[in-house]
């Protein structure tokens, strides 16, 4: 049995994914501010209680008119007020007559049409060879159109976008700045939400050194914790980071007292068949059960996937990533990812794009996630793998902007349409 | 002349996006934490103070062997010792002897490779049936190889990936949760970075009720404040939001305030020609120049933008964003995303994918963009568009995955190839 070959007994990607997803259960539920909802998803669908448009109001700065039908040009209305955007109109247009409006504003009853200003000039008025006429001025008393109208031009009708009862947003709507956005214009300003996990990271490993001060022989820099920690940043979230020292008494010690308290814990390292992997013994031996071990993949091969059913009927969940940074960077993109949107009652929010392969890839046993490079050629995606995808290197990020998953077996020939998600 | 035809003088999005790019200058550089600096831009390249890996090291769980050349399955070795990862291996291996290695952990010298503990059973051991032995017994004296094995099989040379002096990341990298995590991996702990503007932004409009006791008749829900604080906060960053009642006076306190201690002014709306909208008559009032006011495009044709340049020899911007919600928008992921990078000395990062258009658009004088809702089929990116794109509606961004810059004047044909953005 090689470490790199058929690997029997090993899951594959997607039985992996399937598993989180199964398994993983939603927490509670929440109300909270609606601008403090970025990112979230919401628990039930919203409806509205208000029309889009609120009120029949104009979309242009000009002139509301009650007239019949089309209106010629050289057609003459009093005007006989203003109304700006946040005034109510109260008053009825009647026949022949004009108001100055904004766009925006509330059109009064009886406006048939709007008229924009560009074909306006005012009659009676020291403005009268102007195009543009001064609504203050007390010489303006009569407006003139300068070209044809139609009815019903440039008027926003009340409730024509969203009526009073409409579904504003699907239950499981992920709220994005957009999503914020159109809900506020609805009025809303809480929404129900799923209570985002609670999350520890355990970073393990006797190897790393944790602070400059630490630093001796043997020992390298953290990548997995200022990756883990900006990754969640990215999201808006924030995590809690605990080092372990690689003694089974540590291990337990902490995770134990974790469990009680979080809803899921990530740990990078100590997941492998080493003396001092200590992470899935310890997780099984504190009541935690094996949901998966080992997936034929690589990076991450080692990857150990855990559930604690506590007294309280809740859940904590253990990811156990490798301590390969790789491994790690893999582990957060595709699979924390996919546990959250678990935990958090949704499907795998991870959108794959398929895409040309620019060239030949050499054949693994198993699947892999390479960091690419994807460009766009008319209207097609084409991908191109980047040097150093070892598990311990890291540097090809720096031109990575995609994850690509490329089958085990045979050799992959250039133009084969590959899988992968944009990072 | 037509509000939707064609309007001599106003000039294209890409004039508009160039002379952003043009006028607008980078502040100051700064030292932060790397942890810190999620999203910000290199104002200087990185070169690694290490080499990485820092040493030579194991891949794998297994054995560091000293031997000739290839070693034939059955052979031998004397076992001396145990090397965990993070420990330094202080000792000379010699010829014919083996030491118990875990991946990661430092290989002393005279490895010649190292063997993966899958082809490693022990011998003079009670574990001698075992294909796993117990380098902790005292009585696991020497080990015997089940396979034959190359030479300097699973070694990470040190400095394979990175070697002393080599640039890590480039001046104008910006620092992505991966960049991060490469760069923490070669002991880099600050980073001289631009500075991000401070930002302030002006809600204009007397119709947009501030709060819900402000609600009355003719008064709508803001959409805009939420949006932009929602489109700031996903990359990490807070703004301050200020809200002015459209009269000239208090556009002009505030924005003389505003411009002595931010860099840049966002507002919405009070950019059109409208009697109520004062930002752009204030904002050259008080010494700002104008670089452009209205661009050929649809929503959002009013924008304006301006500099002023201060005693101190520093400058304030205002973009005067057009108050209809879908202007803002657009206004945000084009233009304020674009002013945000040039402020931090970078040419724009939007990233333009092609994509083929589903169905035929109907032509229109002015460059749009468009919400639509992007597929991936076989490697090909396809659009199409989604309903109620008015400059008013938002409802769509609940489905909408991309905005697309849809060319002015013919009709578009379905296959078209049309140029896009993620959002």
């Amino acid at each position: 049995m090689s470490a790199c070959g058929a690997e029997y007994g090993l899951i594959s990607i997607d039985q992996a994914l399937s598993l989180i997803q199964q398994r993983a259960q939603a927490g509670c539920v929440e109300i909270i501010d609606l601008n403090s909802a970025l990112h979230r998803y919401l628990a039930e669908s919203v409806y509205s209680n208000i029309n889009l448009p609120m009120f029949s109001q104009s979309a242009v700065d000009g002139y509301a008119i009650h007239a019949d039908d089309v209106i010629q040009a050289d057609s003459t209305f009093a005007l006989i007020g203003e109304i700006r955007a946040g005034q109510s109109a109260e008053f009825e247009l009647k026949h022949g007559q004009a108001v100055r409006i904004f766009t925006g504003a509330q059109i009064p009853n009886g406006t048939t049409t709007i008229a924009r200003q560009e074909i306006v000039k005012a009659v009676n008025s020291k403005f009268v060879d102007s195009e543009r006429i001064d609504p203050k001025s007390e010489e303006t008393k009569s407006i003139t159109l300068t070209d044809n109208l139609k009815a019903h031009a440039d008027i926003r009708d009340i409730g024509e976008e969203i009526s009073v009862g409409q579904c504003l947003a699907e239950k499981g709507q992920q709220l994005t700045a957009g999503a914020i956005a159109a809900l506020s214009m609805a009025g809303i300003q809480q929404v129900l939400v799923f209570q985002y996990p609670k999350v520890a990271v355990v970073i393990t490993g006797d190897e790393v050194a944790e602070m400059v001060e630490d630093f001796a022989s043997g020992k390298i820099f953290d990548a997995n914790a200022p990756l883990i920690q900006a990754w969640f940043k990215q999201r808006n979230h924030t995590v809690e980071i605990f080092h372990v020292a690689d003694t089974e008494l540590a291990v337990k010690t902490l995770l134990d007292d974790l469990s009680q308290n979080y809803q899921l814990i990530l740990t990078t390292g100590g997941v492998s068949v080493g003396d001092y992997d200590f992470i899935r013994p310890v997780a099984l031996d504190l009541g935690f059960e094996q949901i998966f071990w080992k997936v034929k993949q690589k990076p991450g091969k080692p990857m150990f996937f855990a559930e604690l059913q506590k007294t309280d009927q809740t859940s904590c969940y253990l990811l156990g990533l490798p301590g390969n940074p790789a491994a790690v960077y893999v582990g957060m993109q595709i699979y924390t990812s996919t546990l959250l949107d678990a935990l958090q009652g949704q499907a795998s929010s991870l959108q794959w794009f398929s895409a040309e392969l620019s060239h030949d890839l050499k054949a693994d046993a198993r699947e892999r996630f390479l960091r690419m490079s994807v460009q766009f050629d008319q209207a097609k995606l084409k991908v191109q793998s980047l040097a150093k995808q070892q598990s311990h290197m890291l540097s090809n990020l720096m031109q990575a902007n995609c994850l690509v998953r490329i089958p085990a077996g045979e050799q992959i020939e250039a133009g084969q349409i590959v899988q992968g998600i944009f990072i």
